[in-house]
């Protein structure tokens, strides 16, 4: 389901996984966690969703949580 | 993914599955399992999301669906 | 989790397997395989969303991604 | 693969999960669990096969089981 | 756990996934949707049980429904 | 779902894979697979059905298929 | 891997969902979940462990979690 | 794991299933479905490997078998 | 997650799936098992826990439960 | 994803889990297990591949590993 | 089935997956992971148990190990 | 499935994921990503294979890609 534009042979990716959170959406939750690995890693690739999830007891608004996984690609 | 405040040993924990419906969004089927537990369950702790689907025959417009797990606390 | 008005017995379902994107929310992308869908399908009655992802890294802003399989009815 | 007529927006389903036991085949376990289920419940909707198995050495003849989800409507 | 004859090198298969229904069984609903998947479509080699169901709110009697992987040989 | 008496401590149980065939039902070709475990095998306990198919292209009729895990004590 | 006496046909059971937890061990955590089916709950026969997880930062030791299905019979 | 350039926004793709057959190899039997893929359809983007087997009974030397999911653009 | 010494190429594993018990620990049933395995096998090299139980209807105390897939080595 | 040639009504087929080893290919270390197989038992039918794995630290290269299910007719 | 104090909105976790191994049980070999992440990590919130397991051939006694996914917060 | 020598008691071991490609074969995927592992790891142990696919529109050949899972000791 990724879509990324690949030009060299023997590229090698590495995959992590986050959990965002927001009180707003799964959308946010999940852009919380893309936004935080691009903080810290060049060259994310594309995201897969693994689990979807809202706390309710120890937030004061429901807080939306989206576990992903994120794909880069490593430098040579 | 779920994030919930413990204080006691030895408390115990039930999980019941719900599928709340909406027109607009995930989110809002999901709050609305959400919403229907809470009228009857007090401690609702967390929800992780089962299913997403959309029903597309039987309504007007499209019925967004989530098939939710809700977690609750027993009381002593 | 689907919701059909069932009137004949014997009724046979196909399900086939698309991925909708967009680059607003995932309940869009889900919407965008739904609309491709009924452009050259009749009957179709619901939708189950099996993975959802985030494309990044070619496409200028962040690309929601559903895939997702519809079921409609085979015509008698 | 659930086939029921809705009509409401902001419904909520709820699902339990029965076993139910036939010495004749594993259509009759499955109706014998929806039986238990509608002898408690109203609005029964559609019911999921999770497993099948049969018990040999505690029986005289092989007794089918179906652990089957049930599904049905909470009343607003 | 399909049986069949290979005669050539290089055959290729396709699979499609359809929903045979029947108020009486769950063979009569696998066979419903292998009659089906027939009448249009010739080398139907074997067939996978995905899924087994009941429909209980929408039919005047218990619905069976069978959904099921149908691998028929492509021409070449 | 499994339903066996139990008298001793420490019992073992072993589990083998066997695929039982009929043209009549999958109820069977699950009978069928357990007589023949029961025609070698003492002690059998339980069985788990696996997997249902059907094979069509290279019988006559249509074959149910049943694979099956079943369970017997092994003796101390 | 459940070991019941049956001995009527036709008996149905019911499966819900329970977290223990305990400062000790695995073990304790899925005895404290049965514990308190047992209290509210005649007839309880099997225990399925689907997960288990230890929490850290909210206690002062460790906590051992396990979720587990519990199976009991319905009273005819 | 794929890797395709997206260049315009709410394409749709689709996802079919082969089965491809080779007495070489794994890579030569998906490459066989890869191939049937592209002499019916354009813009196959990428394949996702199922499963993988061996036919042993029915042929001379051993086929090796790979069922794929090939995915494609559907065009607007 | 198995940590054996290897020193030949060529070698052949192959797995059996027994369930072991015991009144005190998960540990010990799958002890158990082991032992039941190293009483008739040689060169047992690891143990994978598939799934985790307890006995409670049938039993004077809880019995644990483990059934485990034993790897052991062919002799050539 | 099997093809094999049916000719009597209730057959019986088992099926056992094999690991093969290879330090050139998967296909080796599939075939690797199925030699194994067919040195001891006859009628072999086909084999799924389960798990592939490379050996990388108790061996001077590395090690290809396929876990397989062979599956052979019993005779009856 | 964690839990955990939430304070902030927008936090983020990720998770690793470490094996811990111990000749004593499976509560120490998946302490032995904490412990060592703990040494290296701050913040670490809770652990999932993913897999056991038990190593025979290449060690005295035998060694219990525990597969698990560890969640920390990271830092903002 | 995997092969490693054990000496120590206490052992932690931690697994990343990677993706290697190649376009020529599996093997060549799969060692891809293992050369990439170990070009920055000391003690990679050993690699499960969790994904294999292959890349076709935006490669001039075809590519293949292997996700894999590789396990490597931590140092007291």
């Amino acid at each position: 389901m990724s879509l990324v534009l690949v030009v060299r042979d023997a590229m090698v990716f590495k995959k992590i996984t986050l959990i965002g959170t927001s009180d707003e959406s799964f959308e946010a939750a999940t852009d919380d966690a893309i936004d935080r690995a691009e903080s810290t890693l060049q060259n994310v690739q594309w995201v897969e969703v693994d689990e979807l999830g809202v706390e309710v007891a120890s937030v004061d608004d429901r807080q939306y949580q989206a576990e992903v996984t994120v794909a880069f690609e490593l430098e040579g």
